[in-house]
């Protein structure tokens, strides 16, 4: 009876009660937070899982039970009634309850909860002082005090759509907001039932993914490209075909002998070279398109964030019923409210309707009508014109710094847009020892490996510096940084 | 010269201007918000794709353009520049801007921007006076003025990781706290890896559905059952399969026929009849995982709200490597947050990882705090306790109301849990009728047509009345109006 030794000397409290022939021991606290029916039951349903209370066994009566364990007779009522209600005893008229007969072969043993050993976490050494990751945005640009006056106004105004389910395309008030903005901005011609908020680009490839699963098994991307986009079709069960690039953007002559049906392509801004796709490359694309019966994902990702020109128009402008545009507030506003969306042909919007008119949409309405209220009330314009200037000045210091760090040793693409600059290391030196050197002197920047899906068309060593997070008066310095690092 | 007649009428000013030998009208408004330079590019654009500009055509200097049109040599510089980016026009050293050569031919006509008819927009007539559908809450219960205060902690304190992309499997925090009460609250044992935050049930199913993809090609269901699994696996291709229920829960028998690896069930509180999948059928169901390598998808929707005895314990705390566990705030806090969990087995947790690691999670960081601050600070276990209090209160009454109003005219099941019962009418009358004879009365119930996969398998009519929208005071009015409606 080793137990009950153990249990003597720590003191604990116990009765002993005889059931079906069998000595059983109920441990029952009553300082215990757990209400003592509670307790009672959670013995009893271990006793039957693990076989000490055996299949057919007569249960006391909840009166002898009670008097045994000097607890209520309710408590025990209380105790057996779930564990009746679970199946775990049978009430045999004018006889009381029996232990089902159950077959607990199937049970494991109680898994180690500690095996699972847990996921690295990633955190940042101290020694970082300057983060040059791409993605990252700077939080003094992020109106905290316009978004709480939105958020509070939604919370004291809306509380109807708080508690229910919101429209599986999105709030129709904010997809209005969105295609006056799409409209004026971004030359972006649709109807309302078209456009589609999503939680992120990633979402956004997912449900084209879906939409295009009928019609084709590949999708083609540019190499190099987006990550995610890469992963988002390969775990779609898609082959993903890299198409190379020139400086007029993707080989369309490429994509022709590749039998597919689907494109994924960043042509106002290429991702990561920040090249601009011309126009006779567009031209030619959506010709490849027209003949093939096939579609063009366009991720206008940073689509605002030009610093020379105009932004640069999106593709679907010129072809609407071929392109399928996605873009998000994730590069302007904030990648932590998680609000993108699509405009689809209308052949797409007709079936994505039919995919998800039974599931709510999975951006909250407390992110979509605070969003709607901040763009109606012009906040929204002012915001993008604050920040363009911001990321201007901060993209401008960048390249100085940069040419009087490095001259000519290395070559810098993408200027002139978006919030990351392309550099291509012109001695010799491997990602690796370059992002290595850099986190010893304390500045972190984004490695590039996973952006070429063929390694060989990459042809030198290449690094991205994100301008997003880091502070504008911090770039001199950690150029600077950098330069010691990787020359000195 | 039509264009001109109708521009001299409607007076307004344009310019002709001759190039490559062709006489071009430009017009350009300088009371327009859109900058002088940005209409002279859209003008010369449009004329290039609809050809009126030829390819190789010289276009005249800026110095001479800007004199003829009467705007500043930089404005038209501008012009050309966006142009010249875009690569509408190439320039050649010495002599200046030509049309690119374009091929232009697989451009479409301008679609017609109403051709699409929009979706039909569900406006509720105004005679809906008491809404008895299933998934609605009352703005009673959610507690606004505590998620403002939260909020607004979120908005103050946390600025840095408002303006980045958050962890993959959802915020470390929240997950910890959603581990305390998963653990104290339903038995759960787990460790913060296996545990993910998604923005809903329905994205928890299609997590669950790429998990299991390549291991199984049908999934199965209850029938009858939640729709919303069906149309998830189905839309990720899957074969689903319905199996027949009976008052223990899902016949396990014809699932081993059914030669699936997963299988879709609610055993808490089976949706919609209501019933608890008893200790018996748990094990045989657990057994037939085991022997067949396959995994049980457990829909812990109502975990929470039990009315007669204790909440009923998943099926995850006897199998944790067989079941993927899967609950939302949805019916409990409010289904406009969109926050749901899942538990994954070990094995699939890893996968998991593999999957989603190079997305960030679609669930906004200023939800996912606020929440986490809302269940540290105790709010959230005084609304389980308010809340489960208040829907017994609405569940008591409405059974009341049914039992005065319908006598043993119709039969409910799914008592004493959730937020729904169901009616089996015993009058010869067809779902479609009941609900449109409630709806001329003022009352909306939610039709359960999409319930049943296999419509044989419905003996009777059945209607599905939600409680979580309907105001404790109107049930016995509604029911009233339901009884008038039905049976006078």
């Amino acid at each position: 009876m080793g137990t009950l030794d153990k249990l003597h000397r720590q003191r604990i409290q116990y009765s002993i009660i005889s059931t079906g022939g069998y000595f059983l021991v109920y441990i029952l606290n009553n300082k215990s937070p757990i209400p003592l029916y509670a307790q009672l039951y959670q013995q009893i349903r271990s006793k039957v899982l693990c076989g000490k209370l055996h299949p057919g066994t007569k249960m006391p009566s909840s009166r002898k039970l009670s008097q045994d364990l000097c607890i209520s007779r309710n408590t025990v009522g209380m105790a057996y009634d779930q564990l009746h209600s679970e199946g775990f005893l049978v009430c045999r008229a004018r006889s009381g309850f029996y232990v089902e007969d159950l077959d607990i072969t199937g049970l494991q043993a109680t898994p180690n909860q500690n095996s699972y050993e847990p996921m690295r976490q990633e955190t940042e050494p101290e020694t970082i002082h300057y983060d040059f990751t791409y993605g990252r945005l700077s939080p003094k640009l992020f109106p905290f005090l316009q978004w709480q006056r939105v958020t509070n106004e939604c919370l004291r105004s809306y509380k109807e759509q708080m508690v229910n389910y919101g429209e599986f395309m999105g709030e129709r008030g904010l997809r209005r907001e969105m295609l006056k903005y799409l409209r004026e901005y971004r030359n972006i011609q649709c109807s309302i039932d078209q456009l589609m908020i999503a939680p992120g680009t990633q979402h956004c490839l997912m449900l084209a993914g879906q939409l295009l699963k009928t019609s084709t098994s590949t999708i083609a991307i540019e190499d190099p490209g987006f990550s995610g986009a890469y992963f988002t079709f390969t775990n779609q069960g898609f082959r993903v075909q890299p198409i190379p690039l020139d400086h007029h953007g993707l080989k369309v002559k490429a994509l022709s002998t590749s039998n597919t049906k689907a494109v994924y392509v960043t042509p106002s801004h290429q991702f990561p070279t920040g090249s601009i796709m011309s126009i006779t490359r567009r031209l030619r694309l959506i010709e490849w398109a027209n003949e093939q019966d096939a579609y063009i994902i366009e991720d206008d990702y940073s689509s605002h964030l030009r610093y020379d020109v105009k932004p640069i128009q999106p593709l679907q402008a010129l072809a609407p019923e071929r392109v399928i545009y996605i873009s998000s507030f994730s590069k302007i506003l904030s990648p932590a409210i998680r609000v993108a969306y699509m405009v689809l042909p209308e052949k797409l919007a007709r079936e994505s309707h039919r995919l998800t008119e039974n599931s709510p949409s999975p951006v909250p309405f407390l992110i979509q009508k605070p969003l709607e209220l901040f763009i109606q009330q012009g906040n929204w314009e002012s915001h993008l014109r604050k920040i363009t200037k911001y990321f201007k000045k901060k993209h401008d210091t960048l390249l100085q710094a940069l040419n009087q760090e490095f001259g000519d040793t290395l070559s810098i693409s993408g200027k002139n847009a978006g919030l990351h600059l392309l550099l291509q290391i012109k001695w010799p030196m491997t990602t690796e020892e370059l992002v290595s050197r850099a986190y010893k002197a304390g500045v972190k920047i984004h490695p590039t490996g996973k952006l070429w899906v063929e390694s060989e068309s990459s042809p030198h060593t290449s690094i991205l510096l994100g301008f997003g997070g880091i502070e504008l008066g911090d770039i001199p310095v950690a150029v600077r940084l950098l330069r010691k690092a990787w020359l000195d």
